[in-house]
């Protein structure tokens, strides 16, 4: 089947020249791929790929330390992509020889089950085969289209037609769907890749058969939701289960719908996506609020302090949110997308680059942190940590933090017919092809810190260019070549119609204002309370930075201008707001009178994405209206 | 030891005459008393005392049965002070009949370790044998000063005088105090009824060792925080743990301070009142943020959905404020056991008075209770149930509640010399013992509904009645007879001394108007709202009055003077309140500008103990600031 409808256009075909990610993926080179390896190294998750572990030995493999590697190696791939290192593909291609090695003649590949618990392979629904199995595929292309090295991607194959076998033809393994979702985005990505049929057949198996089955079990601790096989996917209407699950689920689902043109299957993924961002997901794009399951609840649980908003999860959403805008062009899928990772995706990683989170909250009490830590264990909650961390057991987020951000520029551009969509703004350049040709564009911007984005058309041709106007954006104005431009605005996108010359200038100017928003009265513990944005990014207000305030109890006014400033964190420069307003004198009483006085107050805020890189110290998001 | 400073004036000498608690209480001697009984004659409680249980039968005796038992016959004897019936007092005798059956020769009277695990007598700190034990003392006095019975005091004295041997002087026990107080302030009850001295030294011996001891164990799951035992007490400074442990511990403290005019222990005691009341207290009067432990948490922690307030913990809480103004004739000690008795204390039972909430949080959200009913067991949280029930497996509180109604009058008044102080409103009458005479007061008031209360001397002789002023009450109209009362305002109190004929008339009128509070600034949870109080009783609205609207999101103005109504529930007439407020329109979207326009609307308010009388609904106690 030709590739008809490939609409992508990815980080291959793009170079990220400057600005914002730049910095940060020249940060995540120099840092981050070695800090990752290194923590790997450590806890024997690359040992683990020589099978020779024994009861007894440390460092016991674990079920999901192949995706891992897995993602790892998918990170490196993006960085070879632009710039080859012999001495980091000489890291690579050795851990690639382990896997062969321990790869089983029939293609099984799983390091924690060949080595401790062979006759269990694909017994147990929850135990991740089919996820590291995903992982692995992801990294297999992503490596091959890096480097031309393809030793990754037969040993992948080999191991796909394995569980093609296995599940789809004789339903010899001891469930139908994975427990936990990847396999079915990453079976299409190599579909789209190598353009073999089996592979669409096999995701789209697991994406239909996924709860229809009742050999699909779940853990002892958690229902079908937890996985969501508790109804068959076409007829599921609202977000359930475990999050990054969910998302990626979701994810594959929307690559069936575009790649099968199955219109009932988009439909299901925009009743998904609606719910998810109109009832469940948190102002900063992070989702899942609870740790239990690390999932989603209902309709408007957004509590604060307590909120999971698991990194990998706000990766799963922008992952979803590009497809989605692969299938319809309507701006609600890039904003929810910039939500996403211009918040809790980069709150993820410290601004040095080797510390992590895995939780993502709203806000930040350390006296309840130290009373937490304080009591014994049995009588301790689960809390977000408030410090990164170098390293977690489960650590899924730093790799996925990797390859996500080496793959940045996937989340720029998207073709249809003859009209680019720029979706994400980022500086960066490179070769689109449209129907009417090839277009080569270098785009120049200080986003998401400034509104100006240039877009400079270093081809000429005739194609439509659709601009990305973010819905926080109340004004704007857009030029070619200094002259307003004729565009017509047609859901959240500029839609410019031009015969293109060589060195002509598309120029977007966003209004860079600070905006103020409420959310939904139903959310009980927001209720009453403002959140502040700027561009993308959520603001939040460190202790540290406002000594003398309690910041719960600080009002602002929605009506004020602000001020807007930088300043200077772990050597790279932030913006900081400056506003206007008011807090109670403290008291002794617990309960007291209204109507006190108010002093009025200065309110410094930084990005939601760069706090807790200084020290332990509360935090807030949602403020009181004055 | 004579007991030269005993200032308490009991329910012995004070009889309800009508009014709140007079209902109250023919409630519950018509339906509490037997609904209790009933539950746990169903459950084996009574069974239990026979101790032939054997391995394989139902009903398996539990360590804390024998103090639920004590604390029926304890709540059966107030009301059998008041009316004699023989059938109540054949089935308390029957059961006392039983536990002398199998009290040890020794003396030793506990039927889960006797039926159980014999060998086990007085091994395991955290099994609350001396906690039964001190609730035995307790329903023996209670039932000999109804009666005239001393069969279970016999009992009881037998079994205190082995406890005295193997703790006090052999220490032969594998611990030193108990894990669960409450025998240290039965011992000084036992004290203060037989004058003898072992009584004392044996509570002193449990109070002053507590947290002294190598040997005192806590459970695994807990810490010593958790039952007190992490300083010795005198070092305590902040209220720390299972509330109920600790409320129970103070109350003895206090007996202590009292009894032995230990005024050291005193400051102890007013200490911990003061962090109780300005750092961990709900407004309701609850205590214990957190089911964790059921314990207190850390200062302004005070989250109200899954607000623990244990009911027996604002018993202990009443309990242990009216020991402290026996010590000190401050009004804040009244104004907090109100707080406690009218809101925590009450919500614990229905109106209709045969059902039960262990749990009293300050706001109900069905969704949340729903969506967490549905889920697995796994990923289930602990939540407040929404709905009372007939009976929980571990059942303290209904018959706390029964013994506590049933001694309500206890809470009356204290004398000092020749000064009588009036605590807590209440109608009823009786003698009263000051250094000048015996006074016969006769108290008529419609409180806490109405302000006014009537205090009619029903014979003469000079001496000084002192009239707690509620701190919430703004104004205030003292008369004798008519005519304005020349008095004097000290902590609290309105002191007026005058040579009473019999007949006099002294009225206090205390302003009913509805009260607006905010809480402190540093309570996370509330900051920035306020809530409603008339009298005593703190208000709520319940969706169920209020169908059309998001109860978190109603703006009332603190200026407001409301309107103040009355409807019947349940067969009885409770005050209701309409508020003025406004409300934002319901949205679709998740988050919004700010300065969509307000709807106004009336807000319905019941008191918050009569919540969740009629279905689960929604309720909420703390609402935004107009």
């Amino acid at each position: 089947m030709k590739k008809k409808k490939d609409r992508r256009v990815t980080c291959q075909a793009l170079d990220i020249t400057g600005g914002f990610w730049k910095e940060k993926q020249q940060l995540f080179r120099r840092v981050t791929l070695d800090a990752v390896y290194d923590r790997f190294e450590e806890t024997g998750r690359f040992d683990a790929l020589n099978c020779s572990w024994k009861e007894g030995m440390p460092n016991k493999p674990h079920i999901f330390w192949d995706s891992d590697v897995a993602k790892w190696i998918e990170g490196a791939a993006y960085f070879l992509l632009k710039q080859r290192d012999e001495e980091l593909e000489a890291r690579v291609d050795e851990l690639i020889d382990r896997m062969e090695k321990h790869q089983w003649e029939d293609g099984y590949l799983n390091s924690y089950f060949t080595t401790v618990e062979p006759e269990e392979r694909f017994q147990r629904r929850t135990d991740h085969e089919l996820y590291c199995a995903g992982h692995l595929a992801e990294a297999a292309v992503a490596y091959a289209q890096a480097t031309g090295k393809r030793k990754l991607l037969e040993i992948v194959e080999k191991y796909m037609a394995l569980i093609d076998r296995v599940f789809r033809q004789e339903h010899s393994a001891a469930f139908d769907t994975p427990g936990h979702e990847e396999i079915e985005l990453a079976l299409y990505r190599l579909y789209e890749y190598t353009g073999k049929e089996c592979y669409r057949r096999l995701a789209e198996y697991f994406v239909d058969t996924r709860g229809t089955s009742s050999r699909d079990e779940t853990y002892r601790h958690a229902d079908q939701e937890n996985m969501q096989s508790h109804l068959p996917v076409r007829q599921q209407k609202t977000a359930e289960g475990h999050c990054v699950r969910a998302l990626y689920l979701y994810s594959a689902m929307a690559d069936q719908a575009r790649i099968d043109h199955d219109g009932e299957m988009e439909q299901v993924c925009k009743t998904l996506f609606e719910n998810i961002t109109k009832k469940r997901m948190y102002i900063t794009g992070g989702i899942g609020s609870t740790h239990r399951g690390e999932s989603f609840t209902f309709d408007y649980d957004l509590p604060e302090y307590t909120a999971y908003n698991e990194t990998c999860a706000s990766i799963a959403l922008a992952m979803f949110c590009r497809r989605m805008w692969l299938l319809e062009a309507d701006g609600k899928y890039a904003d929810c997308a910039e939500r996403a990772i211009y918040n809790t995706v980069l709150s993820g990683v410290s601004l040095s680059g080797d510390r992590f989170f895995y939780e993502n909250p709203l806000a930040a009490d350390p006296a309840r942190n130290a009373f937490n830590a304080s009591r014994a264990k049995g009588l301790q909650e689960h809390l977000p940590i408030l410090s990164r961390v170098k390293v977690f057991d489960c650590s899924c987020c730093p790799p996925n933090l990797l390859r996500f951000v080496g793959s940045i520029a996937d989340y720029m551009y998207s073709v249809s017919g003859n009209t680019i969509y720029a979706h994400c703004y980022m500086e960066a350049e490179g070769e689109i092809e449209v129907s009417g040709g090839r277009m080569r564009l270098k785009q120049e911007t200080g986003y998401p810190y400034d509104g100006r984005i240039r877009i400079l058309t270093e081809t000429e041709g005739a194609c439509e260019i659709a601009l990305h106007l973010p819905s926080w954006s109340e004004q704007w104005k857009l030029t070619v070549n200094g002259k307003e431009a004729e565009a017509v605005l047609r859901k959240g996108y500029l839609y410019v119609q031009r015969e293109w010359k060589c060195g002509d200038c598309l120029e977007l100017e966003l209004d860079m204002g600070i905006r103020f928003w409420e959310s939904n009265p139903r959310v009980i513990d927001t209720c009453g309370r403002i959140a502040v944005t700027r561009g993308p990014l959520v603001f939040c207000a460190e202790g540290i930075d406002n000594a003398d305030l309690l910041l719960r109890d600080v009002r602002i006014k929605p009506e004020q201008k602000g001020e807007i400033g930088s300043r200077q964190m772990e050597g790279t420069t932030l913006p900081v707001l400056e506003l206007d307003g008011e807090v109670r004198e403290q008291e002794e009483e617990l309960y007291i009178k209204p109507g006190k006085p108010l002093r009025r107050v200065k309110l410094h805020l930084i990005p939601y994405f760069a706090w807790a890189n200084r020290q332990v110290t509360s935090m807030n998001t949602w403020f009181l209206e004055e």
